[in-house]
């Protein structure tokens, strides 16, 4: 199949560090190729694929500071990417709403993948748009009330090698683990309240955005006291995939409807099992009670703490090569484009 | 012929107070559809138009302060003027590059007016997309080194019924006017500099922006004494015309390349000439030692403020009504269309 992975611009594919969307489309798209399809990727210049790359600027977006209108660097890759639609076989956009208005100017089909979340503002584009194909990457994405034509749930998926299975957390200073945005949404402020109820250490990693770096510096820092609550900022591969593996438990104290959340299938990878707030995707990636517990309040996640031996990280390590390998997601994806395939093909021998 | 006219959503068509690009667009507009054309208008539902409406918001996006996502209303009014391109013998589009990356996805040709300027970002896209068929709307405004295929030039046009033609300036209380937003290249402060070294009265109006309210705070207001510098704020179509209409001379001060600038055939209009600095399209549009003057500094400006009696005021009103009349812009707007089809039908039957 000639298939065209249509990626944001804003970070490199696959992202140096934080970038979830990236990291998804660099899995796929290898994937798909060493599956022998023909693969065209739009993404920034520095990008590191197996695909063909298509670039309409030499690098991340976010990495160059001239660039004052990053809109037009979206116009200039969808102008490239519909200009080339002869070429592919099927279209797969990963860029949120902006391919929507060029996917009906075309034969080749536009598959669109949804990673964010829906707006004010930009339900109005996906209701006049509801009769093209989407795929949700979980079923709490999803807002029935917009009656978007969905081809399936594709569940996000990583590459397992990149995660070591550890039998057993780190005996020597046990701690619970926080990985994710410092910002309100992802629950730091809840992470620490548990950790302090329960009188666990807690390690804590990832970015401030400039957005968050009141947030960050008013109430998250003072409670950094270096000993019972540590603070690694923003931390390699390398060191992420360590921090979950020697955890007792991941904390994913999230205070917002997240559509999916790797962190959550990166910890089970390394055997940690997740303590999730039962809210967003993490019911449909925690199996509770048996890779992790989902909570509905500090207090019961503060409960779960004491029983968190009871799970298997064996149990959470499985969970994941069963659920949500980079195998599982490229299934789910070459499905979809069979779909829309068969369904085009369908339409077109009716109308002849 | 079958017209789509494409606006801005910011403002409605035409715009309560400032928005030279709305007004130009609802002028052209009514003109072709008294010309017997078929128009469809697509602009903020709010507008007033004789041409039939498309609208995806029902007002200006600039008074919607729920808006969060702007760009979501330009996509969705393009997902619309291109799924109906069959429905038009051409698509005129006055929204600076962003029909670009559409155009050449259908059948019906896009013709592009440029209303701003060339910047570090769009220039690329501009240049990515230079066979489509553009119009100036000055040759000051050109920039040969992107290599744009220009049809032609179209100049800005006024209804000259709303402007009053004035043989004298007001006899009681002379001044000189200064009529444009309060910015750093409108030039206000070249203009209260002139005012004071030739010790004329000034007369300004103008809405000051959020980005300019420290420029207007800072450095302008400081100079306004209501006596010899006179501000009065953002003024109606009547005050703003009145304002014109009886001064002296107006002071065209800028001090960047205006690609156009309404201000001065409205001024010529009510019969008051222009001193304009030598930049830009001024020398376009102002006839030197005719219409106004021409100048290339401060010093020539006050110099020439001497000499402005010997401007004949009823040159300057018959300048407007020869070369910058609604009726004139709609004449290099029709041949351009025909042109364009004649191109494209000419390129047609070439391939059969």
């Amino acid at each position: 199949m000639r298939i065209a992975q249509v990626a944001p611009l804003y970070e490199r594919v696959p992202p140096p560090g934080y970038g979830g969307i990236e990291l998804v489309v660099g899995l796929v798209t290898d994937e798909l190729v060493r599956r022998g399809h023909e693969v065209t990727l739009f993404a920034s210049g520095d990008s590191q694929t197996l695909a063909a790359l298509h670039s309409v600027h030499d690098r991340a977006l976010r990495l160059d500071d001239r660039i004052r209108e990053p809109g037009i660097y979206e116009m200039m890759q969808m102008s490239r990417v519909y200009e080339m639609a002869e070429a592919f076989d099927v279209i797969h956009s990963h860029i949120g709403c902006a391919a929507l208005p060029y996917s009906g100017l075309v034969k080749t089909p536009t598959v669109h993948t949804l990673h964010g979340i829906f707006t004010a503002d930009n339900s109005k584009i996906y209701r006049q748009c509801c009769q093209q194909p989407y795929i949700s990457i979980s079923e709490a994405q999803r807002d029935y009330s917009l009656g978007l034509n969905y081809l399936s749930t594709v569940y996000n998926g990583i590459d397992s090698n990149l995660y070591r299975f550890q039998a057993e957390p780190d005996a020597e200073e046990p701690y619970l683990a926080f990985v994710g945005r410092i910002s309100p949404e992802k629950g730091p402020l809840q992470a620490i309240e548990v950790a302090r109820r329960t009188g666990w250490t807690l390690k804590m990693a990832g970015k401030v955005d400039p957005v968050d770096r009141e947030f960050y510096q008013e109430q998250v820092k003072p409670q950094i006291d270096g000993k019972q609550i540590q603070y690694l900022g923003e931390v390699s591969h390398l060191e992420k995939a360590s921090l979950l593996a020697g955890a007792v438990a991941t904390l994913f104290s999230i205070t917002w409807r997240e559509p999916f959340g790797l962190v959550m299938i990166e910890s089970m990878a390394c055997g940690t099992p997740v303590l999730a707030m039962a809210m967003g995707a993490a019911p449909e990636v925690v199996v509770d009670g048996r890779t992790g517990y989902l909570v509905n309040s500090i207090e019961e996640m503060v409960e779960r703490v004491g029983r968190i031996e009871t799970i298997r990280r064996q149990d959470c390590r499985d969970h994941v090569m069963r659920q949500f390998t980079v195998e599982r997601m490229t299934d789910g994806y070459e499905a979809a484009y069979r779909a829309v395939l068969a369904s085009r093909n369908g339409a077109l021998s009716h109308r002849v």
